[in-house]
C-alpha cells in the first residue's frame, strides 16, 4: 500500500506541497471547493477591473495534469478526525490519509459584528472581486442617474477599511480609476471628485513595513487624493454608511480589508488555536502529538527561530509546502525531519502608478524603482504560473494547443441556488 | 433646441447610429440595461473558457467617451409612447426623443415551452455564457467523482439544440475541451468518452449557408466526434434529460440555439410583428406611420430589394446603424431619404482546429484556408473593437494609459437579489 497524503487547500501552500512529492511513491488526494489555484497578490486588481479573473487564476486540475500521483477533488472538507485518519467531505464521502495537509488560508473577521460582511465584502476569492468590482462600477453609473446631490455625492464616496497591503492597494486602484481612467466617461458628475478614505486602527499605513517605507505610503497616497484615517476605529456600518471615529459618512461603497480569521476547519482539530483562529503549530508544522498532520500557511501559526510570528504572505506559504514535501519524503526514508526555517525575501506593496514600497533583504526602495521592482517581481511569478504572454495569441494559442485559458468556476452560490 | 435622439440598446447596431452622428448638432441619450458592448460572434468563446468576458466587452461609456453629443445611460427602458414622444424607464424616468431607434436584438425562445429555459440555457450575453461554462466545467468534475456509471455517463453527455452558427460552434467546442483539452486531466473519468450531440429540426446544418458548405461541417462535426442529429424536434426537457425524436438522453447538460424571439419592447410600438416578434419596418427601417422611430438589427424584420429577410448577423446592424445615422443627417439638412440597401460581403462559421465554411460573394471556402479567413476576420474586427494585442502588455499599458480593461458588470441577477 502506498502511502496516501491528503492535501486541503489549492492555494500556494497545498499545491506545493503536491508539487514537491512528484517523484515520491505516494497517493495524494487534493481537495480544494473551487476548481482554481487563484494568484492572490493580483486579486485586487480584477476587484479594481485592471485584470479578468482568467489572468490570476487557472485550474488546479490542469496545473497537476501530468503528475500522476495526484487526483484532484472538486469538494467541500466538512471535518477530519486524527485518530481514524479521515476526511470527511461535507457530502459524507470519506478519504483515509496517513499524512494530511491542512491549507486552507483565512477568510475575513469582522470583529463580531458579522451583520457588517453584507454591506462591507472583503476580498478573499475570484467571486469576492467580481462582487467589489461590480459594486463600485454601479455606484458611478448610479451617481451619473441620481437627481439628488446628497445622494449622488454618496455614490461617489468610498470607504476602504484596514490599511494593509490590500487595503492600501484597493484605495489606490480607486483613486485612479475615479481621477484619471473614468475622467470623462460620464456627462452629468465630475468622477475627479470622488472620495476615498482609508481607515487605519493603528497608527500607520502598512504597519508591518519599515516605518520610512510606510511613511512614503501614506504620502503617496495622499497625493494621489485619498484621504488616510489614522489611529482611527469604524464602529458602524450599514447599507447606507459608516461610522469612522467621530464623523459619519454617507456611502454605500465600504470595502473590507481589516481583521482576517482562518477557515474554520482549523478549529475541528481540536488543537490550541491562536486568538485569529490559527492552529500553533510545532517546529516542524505539524500538530500536537500528532506529526503525520500539518498546518500551513495563512491556517497557521507558526515562528521563525527567534519566536516571532511568521506573516500572512505567499512566500511563507509556498516556502512551508516545499518543507512539508521534503519532509514526507525524509519521513518514506526513514531520515530525521529537520524544523521548518524561513527565507525572508522581503515584503513590497504598489499604492499606484509609478508608486510602490519595497524591502528587501536590508534594503529599501520607494518610487518609481520600487514600482518597477513591483511590476517585474509579479509579471514573472504570473508568467511562471501562466506561462502566457500575449492576449490574441492566448487566443490562437488556445486553437493550436487545444488549452484554455479561463476555465473558471466561480459565483458557486448563484449556481448552487439554482439547483 | 437640438434634435434629441433616443436610442435604445448598445449592440452593433445602436452603438453605429451614435457614432455616425458624431459630427452633428443632436442631443443622443444611449439606453442600455448593461454597461458594455459585447463583441457577440466570439460569445460562444467564452461559454467554452476560450476567452474572458473582458476580451470580448467594453464599456459603452468609455467607447463614446470623446464624442460629447451623446450620453450613456445604464437603465431598462420599460415602455415607449410614440405619440407622446417620449421613452420611459422602468423606474418611471421619461427620456424625450426626436427621433428613436429601438436597436434591441433578440432573446432565446422556446416555441412557448418556457420551463425548458432553466434546464436548457442559452446564449446572448455574458451571464449566459458564464452561465453555461460553469454548467459544463462543473459536469466533468461531476462526472469525476460520481460512482454510479449511469450517472456518470449523464454528466459526460451534452445535447446542443439547433445547427445555426452558435450550435455549431458550442458543438464543436465542447467536443474539442473533452477530446482534447482536458484529456489526462481527470484520473477516473475518461473524457474522451464524452458525448456531445446536436439537434437540428431542420434537414442541414448551417441551414443558411450554400449546401456545399453545410455538408462539408456537417461532415467535419462527425469527424469531431459530434453526433448530428437532422430532422429531429425536442419534445420535452428536464433537469435529468432530454426527449430527442424517439430516444430519451439522460444528460443535466442541454444548451438551447434554437429558436428567438425579438425582445419584447418591439411589442409596445403597436404595429405589425413577425412571428418571431421582429418588427416589420418600411424601406427606411422606421415603422409605419412615425417616420422618426426606426427599429434596427435582430429586433427588425427587413428586407433586401428582392423581398427576401435580411439575416440576423453583426454586419445587418452594423450597415443598419450607419444607415440612420446618414437618414437623420440627411433629414436635418431637409434632404430626401434613400431605401436601406444591404451590402453582402459573405457569411462564415467555425466547427473548430483548422475547420471552417466561408461564403465570401459567390466564392466558397472550407478547411484550413477558411478556417484562416475566420480566425483573421475575427482577429482583424476584435483588435478593431479592442484596439489591444498582448495579456501582459495590456495590464502594462494599463497601469500607464490609466485604461482598465474588464470593466464589466455582469451577472445583475445575482446582484439584484442581494439588493
Amino acid at each position: 500500500m502506498k502511502p496516501k497524503v491528503v492535501i486541503i487547500g489549492g492555494g500556494f501552500g497545498g499545491l506545493n506541497v503536491a508539487k514537491s512529492l512528484a517523484k515520491e511513491n505516494v497517493e495524494i488526494t487534493l481537495i480544494d471547493k473551487t476548481n482554481h489555484h487563484l494568484f492572490q497578490p493580483l486579486l485586487y486588481q480584477v476587484a479594481t477591473a485592471a485584470l479578468s479573473p482568467g489572468e490570476i487564476a487557472v485550474p488546479i486540475r490542469s496545473i497537476l495534469k501530468k503528475q500522476k500521483n495526484v487526483q484532484v477533488v472538486l469538494r467541500e472538507v466538512g471535518a477530519i478526525s486524527k485518530t481514524e485518519k479521515k476526511v470527511y467531505l461535507k457530502n459524507k464521502d470519506t478519504y483515509d490519509f496517513d499524512y494530511l495537509i491542512v491549507a486552507t488560508g483565512t477568510r475575513h473577521s469582522y470583529f463580531g459584528n458579522d451583520t457588517w460582511e453584507k454591506f462591507a465584502p472583503g476580498l478573499k476569492n475570484i467571486t469576492d472581486a467580481l462582487k467589489i468590482r461590480e459594486r463600485i462600477l454601479l455606484s458611478f453609473e448610479r451617481a451619473e442617474v441620481e437627481d439628488e446631490p446628497e445622494k449622488q455625492r454618496a455614490y461617489l464616496t468610498f470607504v476602504i477599511i484596514g490599511a494593509g497591503p490590500t487595503g492600501v492597494e484597493m484605495a489606490g486602484s480607486i483613486a485612479e480609476i475615479a481621477h484619471r481612467t473614468m475622467l470623462g466617461d460620464f456627462r452629468h458628475v465630475d468622477t475627479s471628485k470622488t472620495r476615498i478614505i482609508l481607515v487605519e486602527g493603528k497608527g500607520t499605513v502598512l504597519s508591518f513595513f519599515p516605518s520610512e517605507l510606510s511613511s512614503k505610503a501614506h504620502k503617496n497616497l495622499t497625493e494621489m487624493g485619498v484621504e488616510v484615517r489614522l489611529n482611527t476605529s469604524v464602529t458602524n456600518i450599514t447599507a447606507r454608511g459608516v461610522q469612522v471615529g467621530e464623523e459619519w459618512i454617507w456611502t454605500p461603497n465600504v470595502i473590507w480589508a481589516a481583521g482576517n480569521q482562518a477557515s474554520g476547519l482549523g478549529k475541528t482539530l481540536e488543537v490550541p488555536l491562536d486568538k485569529s483562529g490559527r492552529v500553533m503549530v510545532e517546529k516542524d508544522l505539524s500538530i500536537p502529538e500528532f506529526s503525520n498532520i500539518f498546518v500551513i500557511g495563512d491556517a497557521a501559526h507558526a515562528c521563525d527561530k527567534n519566536g516571532q510570528l511568521l506573516p500572512a504572505l505567499g512566500s511563507v506559504a509556498v516556502q512551508q509546502g516545499k518543507y512539508i514535501g521534503k519532509v514526507i519524503s525524509q519521513d518514506l526514508a526513514q531520515k530525521e525531519r529537520k524544523p521548518f526555517s524561513y527565507k525572508d525575501y522581503g515584503v513590497m506593496a504598489t499604492i499606484g502608478r509609478a508608486r510602490a514600497v519595497a524591502q528587501i533583504g536590508t534594503l529599501k526602495f520607494f518610487g518609481w524603482f520600487a514600482w518597477l521592482l513591483w511590476c517585474f517581481t509579479h509579471i514573472m511569478l504570473l508568467i511562471g504560473f501562466r506561462n502566457k504572454a500575449v492576449v490574441m495569441s492566448e487566443w490562437m494559442w488556445s486553437y493550436v494547443t487545444y488549452q484554455r485559458a479561463a476555465r473558471l468556476i466561480t459565483d458557486r452560490s448563484y449556481k448552487d441556488e439554482q439547483e
